[in-house]
């Protein structure tokens, strides 16, 4: 009888260990993928372009940390510009009164 | 043997217990940062910057609901603009004959 | 003895199955929803828009591919520009010089 047993538990310990694992695999596979996927496109839907104007006196103009110019404008009815360092618009015409800088990012809303 | 199939029970029962929470927590980990990093980067690359261009006679033009102003253009040459309630293109210069805005929004491609 | 073994291997194995299942269904449940959210919201912070300017001689000039255009500049202080192709400026002005687009799209910093 202590060998019946002792069979039994041989047996069963291998058996539980690899079964386990198959279940929870396909459960996770399933479970996961679902539940991803509908996370990450509720997420997406709400990741939006935001974006401010920012105006000076002058040629130059610079956005706010985090945004990015997109277009500049200028006075003078002006249209000849530049942006310099990824950060800031600059108006080529002499003598320019002011300088306008359209920013954006993305963010949550 | 009633006695050691009782102690096989009690034995068997809360290590089954605490082992497959301890294996379940382990796959899930691995498994689910692995899937989870790997829809969100498959979907984040389809997210696009969609853009058209709106244009009307006169100084103001709206981007279509969705979409943000990211420049202007304008008439007559002029490049002296300013946008209103982060959705209207609007050119200064006097008399101007027509208004253009690109219009841009986050997307899946 | 056999019978009671027989008994013990009919009761366990469908027991097994059936509180796995749920063990693991929990377990899923609550840390792939945390796992989830966490990942989606520090891989969407490090979504930025990526932007370059490129110009040309001429009233044309194309985005590198994969970006598009934000706005457009044009030489001889002309404001008056049009988008072709979603990829294009083109500045409208008679003679210019110079052309110069404001090219973005989405990207992981």
């Amino acid at each position: 009888m202590k060998a019946a047993v002792f069979l039994l538990l041989t047996l069963l310990v291998p058996a539980y260990h690899t079964g386990a694992q198959c279940i929870i695999d396909n459960v996770v596979d399933l479970k996961v993928q679902s539940a991803i996927s509908s996370i990450v496109s509720s997420t997406l839907a709400k990741a939006k372009l935001l974006c401010q104007d920012v105006s000076a006196r002058g040629a130059l103009v610079s956005c706010p940390a985090g945004y990015k110019p997109t277009g500049c404008a200028c006075g003078m009815a002006c249209g000849s510009w530049d942006i310099r360092s990824d950060s800031t618009c600059h108006c080529q015409c002499g003598g320019i009164d002011w300088t306008a800088a359209r920013c954006c990012k993305i963010g949550l809303e």
